[in-house]
């Protein structure tokens, strides 16, 4: 293992410094106060960064599907209805989830590629007058294909249908890299984890809960005791912890806000525009497309790039790995061998993203993909370079 | 937070300087061949400190809770019928959890400082002709009470009443600790986690599961996913993890088994069973009593030791955390303000365990308890010192 | 290599976590701006703990010893005389280093275990009506006897003979632990290293050097060029340094006396009285002395036990590290096998200190000496526990 | 301090994590076994990597600049002539060392951006015939400038004039990355670092010295006492060292030097030549030259750009630190403002290096400097690309 080159999976990212330094951490006692003393301002701080000031912060030692299964568990009961668009991997994994937690699910089929349908959902939850759909599902960043969904258009259509559901919305590749609003969205369940924008080690599951979502706790029969909200917050009150937790990541997450705050929660969405849209200058140059339908849809942390027919996504990123020892992602699901993933998001510089063009150039070419060596990585510097002008006819 | 002391809660435990290195670990592409590099080892190696060689491992970015949680949800159905005995904190959680899943427990009231009447057990099961009780459940070592049960008995028990039940066992405090014999004992669930014996951070739930216990997976009606065996099964088979795995904390496991199997198991079991009676010798000598009730149920790797009437075993774990920077354990439940506790478990010296037991005597005295300075440490230094007669005796 | 116990060689010392990862820093260009945020504050800092306002502070990437060599060579010409007590080892290898680079040193014999005899000094000075002796020098601390001797006196020595000469003080083992007042004690060149009072790793000569010090400078004949002040002074004017910095002990460096001047000087110098009074206690009750002849001597970071007649002092280092994997220091020279020492400098607590003394003890009587186990240790905690009226009288 | 991007000064080097792991060690007893554990092998294999099996081993705690400063005061006196040639910043720093310890050099001013003129240093030792020339110096890889030299040549000078001097080597930016060969050139003082080929952080000043030097210790009268061969000589064969070594650092170094010996000697300098000469491409696609004056003096481990008249080297690197957070090397001396240089040697990734190239484009483009963006990056693509026929026919 080298470790000599950034990643460009999209999660988990690339570790700071400092990000490291704090989660490697010698044991303490976390019936102690330190453990307040980390753990207060980590539940403060990240209200902050999911933009709420009314929700409550629960975080699981766990992973984001963790997170998702909290967000169900302890607000629904078995044959409870929910609504989901379906529009690439992970949105089609929390659906699974729910149905095999004996939910209903009303799938709102969208082609991989698009955004969630908010006017379907619209649609449907106008329709529904019983108010037997509990909870609306949306996957605010499909990670498969490099899809942002516009969540206040979702919270609109519910708003217009004047319906009652809970919104979760699944924030793991978007959360602390892209704008996520929780109390302006009326967000009642916010699910991520720490190995994306949070720039950690997979091993928290991060959830941000509002007082509505809270109100169905007692009344959800979903069985759940590792993943129950009440306990996590009765333990919190009392300033411990429902078992042990994990010290290290939380004093690595600790580390993560406050990195994140200092800069500016706006400047670290602006940073990774930036550099998401060098990647995009990058893929017009060589002639192809993004997974994304459309512009309106392109997500500033991933970005799924569809290779030419007769080729195969998954070799491009497989290449990389093995002749370069860069690793990209594959393409999952539906588009599976059609594209291959650029992650963008959490710890990187304009050099990083420099050096994960031109891998990606080369793997192209040795594998046969008509690019031009250099193109995209041109076409990205003249977008990142002081003084471009093309950026800043785009911060305009 | 000055880190200088070594800690001797009974878990999270100390953490060796290599086992701290391979846990910090950059990024990788958990979806490459390095992840397998680092997680095949993992369970082939796990099954040598289970001792089972037909049992299969299967690993959780989780606490032992966690691991409790996929043990019932994974081979039982809601309103099936477990047999567990209360003896302390930990038994008395996990039967607090088949509840809250809707289970049955038919439990067995035992004195804390006790351990598992295995007796009862037989004859309950005996009693179940149907064998309406799907599940046993045994805590091998009650982390609150210091207490080691005689897991064979319970196996001797069930074959006895030629009872089918799955046998699950919680080993989170004695698991690479104290010796542990899954296939022996016909253990059908094994739980532990990374933070004890493994002398790692927490967030790895450990499952050891039988033949047996994986043809129930099918049948188990309880809902999981992100606990869910068989999606675990699958992507092992595939070289991969259901999701995102905590990659570093695995790597430290790695470390961790193979430090464990070049010490030696039977020579890591020995340690802690010297380190430990050195600690009991100590009590003795304070002219205390540890909290089990007798010598075959001292646990090697937690010693409750029973502070005399008048006085607030918490308010010694505190004031030693206070005055002295070195954190014990407080008494749970029952036994709250009746105990504090000394965790001896995972990496510890013999040097290391006598700064422990000074300060404990430091303690103890400042707080009017009658005992003298140096007696403890005295009677443990003669216990640990080369060429003691005494240890020899005990060896012998 | 365990690394569990803490080490009580009296130096290079116990590293505190933070100082450790400080220094574990990657690669930064020591011609940035960044290199003058680290080294400012380490050398302004520095100045408080040497207690010099007017002085100037030099850091050479080497040893001790080559503080040594850079404050004779940078301020002396081959043939110049200079005045020496040789009572230890390390006052020895001065006097040896002055001899190699063709000084003429007047040696004071003294015997190991006395201090510096300033009334002898003071009659050599005064005698020396020529000013022939163009330094004095002074160890602070005799590492090898425990022996600290009179800096003041030895000022006033000089003083009283009204003699012009360079009071060069060696305080490797005193400075950051015990009370160093360049200005105060009219100090021409204090010379230390990182591996003690600063709990780093070895690495860092510093040297602290008075305005009339670095006067002589150019007139000093002797040959250097890596250990040249001028050099590092224009090199420091100008925001860099002369060659390669060793930029990650720069910056534990920076982090060490930060720790240092926040704890405060004067409660990090009670710190260091109040562990070594322990040991002392200690050594006392099991009717042993140190090397030191009396108690004005003591010194607050190393302590020579001296064995009984008849046993070895370095056995008991030697059997320490092999049967407890504890590390002490054999005597060396004229006291080599008559004591061994136990460095009690650096970041240590009660705790650790006491596992050292029970670790001694047990060495002691597995080699036969006739000490009662847990009777040192038990003097230790009565004068290191709260409330103790011991150490209150000793603080009045 | 972000340490996101790799550094391109030209030492110290980008330190793989192993060694960082490796260097930060907890404290030790430096007189126990576990010292020679680490130091034996440390100079066993050094021998290997200079290519000597007769010669010793000798490493300072210092800098490269102690290893020169060794060099000369363990086998010269005051007096000495010596043979130079100055043809770059660090040739003329070693001149003006050996001029301060009171030897007499006899310069051979050469171009800057020439190699060292073997047949000059022929004619000169020819005509010393009273051999007052007592040693030969050569910087085999002038770091200021880019430019390699040929030592096999000046050795084969040194015959032609059957002179016995000694040769004494400056390999800092050499060993280690390009091919050294101690004992085929006759040798007798190779003089290196730990921060350059080795990927470690500065602190180790490395001596390889033949059996010759060492004959010549005892005549030399040049003062030293840190610097001294024969007390660290004497140190080693009793298994020690003569003050407190850099142990954390010695540690890092016996892992450097099994990487390198893994990876293989030849494959190592294979390494840094496709990795340089896709920096040369990049240049010639720049329409920039390297200020090395041919071919045949090209440096594997650092490339001095050449900037076109009217434009400041030094500013691109400044520009690129300030803009872009990356780090190149300045001119410095006779070639201050005319190059910018970029490090290329040690633990590097082709993309990591187009990573530089790719930034040192964008700084250029920035500052008028009329190079095409993505020109250097695509040729340094087109040779480093898997099957690449450029590198390919570089190869045979």
């Amino acid at each position: 293992m080298s470790f000599q080159n950034p990643v460009f999976i999209p999660g988990p990212t690339n570790i700071p410094e400092v990000i490291r330094k704090a989660c490697d951490m010698p044991t303490i006692d976390h019936r102690s106060s330190v453990f307040g003393e980390i753990f207060a301002p980590v539940r403060e701080n990240l209200k902050k960064v999911l933009k709420t000031t009314s929700g409550e912060i629960i975080i699981f030692p766990a992973s984001g599907t963790g997170a998702w299964e909290a967000s169900i568990s302890n607000t629904l009961s078995p044959g409870d209805k929910v609504l989901a668009a379906r529009n690439g991997m992970f949105s089609h994994r929390w659906i699974d989830m729910c149905q095999r937690h004996g939910l209903e699910v009303q799938i709102v089929e969208t082609p991989w590629g698009e955004g969630i349908p908010a006017n379907k959902y619209q649609e449907i939850l106008a329709a529904d007058k019983g108010h037997e759909i509990k909870a609306v599902l949306a996957t605010h960043n499909e990670t498969a294909t490099g899809v942002r969904s516009d969540i206040g258009a979702v919270r609109a259509a519910m708003d217009a249908a004047k319906h009652p559901a809970l919104l979760m919305v699944d924030g793991v590749s978007s959360v602390a890299s892209m704008d996520f609003r929780m109390d302006d969205w009326g967000v009642d369940l916010a699910v991520t984890g720490s190995q994306k924008g949070f720039m950690m080690p997979a091993g928290l599951a991060i959830c941000g809960v509002s007082q509505k979502a809270l109100s169905h706790m007692d009344a959800a029969k979903l069985p759940r005791t590792f993943f129950d909200f009440r306990d996590m917050l009765n333990a919190y009150a009392a300033g411990g912890y429902p078992y042990t937790p994990a010290v290290g990541l939380l004093n690595g997450l600790n580390t993560s806000v406050n990195m994140l705050l200092d800069e500016g929660l706006e400047a670290v969405f602006d940073r990774h525009h930036r550099i998401a849209e060098g990647v995009r200058r990058a893929i017009a140059a060589w002639g192809l497309k993004p997974c994304a339908a459309n512009p309106s849809l392109y997500s500033d942390t991933v970005t799924a790039v569809v290779v030419p027919e007769g080729f195969n996504g998954s070799a491009v990123a497989t290449h990389a790995a093995e002749a370069y020892g860069m690793a990209f992602g594959v393409g999952l699901g539906e588009v599976a061998t059609k594209v291959f993933r650029i992650g963008h998001l959490g710890s990187l510089t304009e050099a990083m993203m420099l050096s994960g063009l031109s891998v990606a150039e080369m793997s192209m070419v040795d594998l046969g993909i008509p690019v031009k060596l250099g193109s995209g990585v041109a076409a990205a510097q003249e977008y990142y370079r002081v003084g471009s002008a093309a950026m800043q006819a785009a911060a305009e």
